[in-house]
């Protein structure tokens, strides 16, 4: 069994379900610490990370992931059970094989060989990881940056391992995220007997003109790399339950995936804007989970990742900012440049979630690659 | 103590809450029975009905009330104890006081003197009572009329004892009463992760700009009798507590207050086809609680109502059609006329209920004389 497929087994069968860790940060850590790297166990709350670095000087290149995976679900549902690494035709199942032991195991084997290789390497290779990837994510690589900026550390460059292919290793690499602002609105009304509308107030119906124009709103046209920002109104509840009595308050949660193209303070601005005009009588909790950011075009680490795709994978890469967002979200304000290239990842966060053996065992190259082409 | 005190303290000291009658009825049908009243005790499912009829020709002028009442609340919160009845400062308390068993005793008393008074008057006097107003009203008026149909007994006039009175007793009866039409409605949608809004579709989204055209809408101007028609949603649910999440379903329960402007059938209708206006997917359950129902200007109860409201009482009594709806919807499309007579509503269903005792000493004699305008 290559290097590579024999962590992700060892890592795979530790239950390191959110915010746990079960043991995959030490392990790591004891491989890295014989090469030379520097090891910080950085705790904060109940949540392990671990920042290990090889070299002294800048430039910093880093390679971030988490070691917590999402709960299996009912394990009698899977064809293996989640946390016994099974192979099968070409492909490695159990819980966090895709999402993403399986880059953190790449990672790992690839830092090993490149320190092996360039002892002496020009600045510094590292590995920031993280058990609070897949949950509240507030003492995981949140926490961490902001200690990292009270001591002055810097980020430079950063390969993210998130699983961001669509079909086969290469296909994709994410060159930015949308960011994700979110806000729990109350309209308030005054309750009241159905059967007398004129003594009470419904938010239902005073807030009806007011949502559709939230919904229709072209928020803005997106940019060459980001779509069109979206907003999304997930729950909505107003009622007693009685079909007699008018509510005398609504609340609605509201989401918006935003563009470089939109700022958050821009579109809490426009939406209460929107409701003003239309006469609700509202309060808005507002909370931003995540600035959008991007690798610019033409910027080195983004020029470099689609080079090693094109020559190692024989793919020229979409370079995409789709989907959710990562931790990646919260190193880019330290000015670094964030790409981010995993395996595919068609069955993540799902039952008999798996990755291609194929593209495991050439995924350690790829992340070398990288670190030879920025640092020698 | 005089008699019409005297039976509503009986009636309020018998725990009647919907559907118990706590012996409510028999008390009364014994007390009728001894002056002549032929009497029909109508059980249908858990609910006692009681028919006491005088007379056996046309016209057949009915009273129409109810021995069950709405559960007192927490006991502790009363000034006395809800089913004792106590008298305090002019004023009598007690669970059903003036919602109504101060009616049904009044309505009793009146009917023993104007028996008395006129032991072969012309026509039919009956005095209708249920222990089923309050609750669904399922067992209760509904299926009597359907009982009186089956065997094509009819009701020329009705006077509905409900506490309709504002501030004084004679100010203020009911000559109808708006219909109720309910529906409960079900916007599909496909349900997504809120990063991939081109994947799901929203059913809020969708159905907003319907939502809005649904509220603004003068569904009819109403007329010289009734308000306009009101559409009122009084429960709008969507959302399955996350905020990444766009819903597969939107559920509203909607409810209109329509006059005689309007049909149930037309309400539907053109709820109907603003949805499928706005391009909505959505499914309707629609529950017609009652129609509206009048007693047209000039008729004759409704002229001798308000007669004897202005010779007793001093007042030119308003003529309302407002509030919500009552057993007389039963009743009216027997071809009934159909008015409501009854003491001040304040307190109806809360706390402290209570009804002056002035106002429960002169009801009587404004039922009798009722009878005697009616049928002599």
């Amino acid at each position: 069994m290559s290097p590579v497929i024999a962590l992700t087994h060892d890592l795979i069968r530790r239950r390191s379900v959110t915010p746990e860790d079960a043991g995959c940060l030490p392990l790591i850590a004891d491989r890295l610490a014989r090469l030379g790297f520097r090891i910080e166990h950085l705790r904060f709350g109940d949540v392990d990370n671990l920042w290990a670095t090889h070299g002294d000087r800048g430039p910093v290149l880093a390679f971030l992931g988490h070691t917590d995976v999402v709960p299996s679900g009912p394990e009698d549902r899977w064809t293996s059970p989640p946390f016994e690494p099974t192979q099968r035709e070409g492909l490695l199942y159990g819980r966090g094989a895709a999402d993403m032991k399986g880059s953190v195991a790449a990672m790992v084997v690839a830092l090993e060989r490149f320190v092996g290789a360039h002892p002496s390497h020009p600045g510094t290779v590292g590995l920031l990881l993280t058990s609070d990837e897949e949950g509240v994510a507030l003492h995981g690589v949140r926490e961490v940056v902001e200690h990292f900026t009270r001591r002055g550390e810097r980020i430079d460059y950063c390969v993210v391992g998130e699983p961001s292919a669509k079909a086969r290793l290469g296909d994709l690499i994410r060159v930015g995220r949308r960011g994700s602002l979110s806000g729990t609105l109350t309209v308030r009304g005054v309750q009241g007997h159905v059967a007398y509308p004129e003594k009470a107030t419904n938010p239902i119906h005073v807030f009806a003109p007011a949502l559709a124009a939230l919904a229709a709103e072209p928020w803005d046209a997106g940019n060459a790399d980001f779509p069109p920002t979206s907003f999304q109104v997930s729950n909505l509840n107003a009622g007693t339950g009685a079909n007699n009595v008018i509510p005398g308050e609504l609340v609605a949660l509201i989401n918006f995936r935003f563009s470089t193209a939109s700022t958050a303070e821009d579109l809490q601005a426009r939406t209460e804007t929107i409701l003003r005009a239309h006469g609700v009588d509202f309060a808005i909790d507002w909370h931003l989970s995540g600035h959008p950011f991007l690798a610019p075009p033409g910027g080195r680490l983004r020029e470099v990742v689609s080079g090693v795709c094109r020559d190692l994978c024989g793919i020229d890469p979409e370079q995409s900012t789709g989907g959710g967002t990562s931790d990646g979200r919260f190193i880019a304000p330290m000015g670094a440049e964030v790409i981010e290239l995993g395996p595919v990842n068609a069955t993540i966060h799902k039952v008999d979630e798996c990755v291609s053996l194929a593209d495991l065992e050439a995924l350690p190259a790829l992340y070398e690659a990288i670190c030879q082409r920025i640092l020698t």
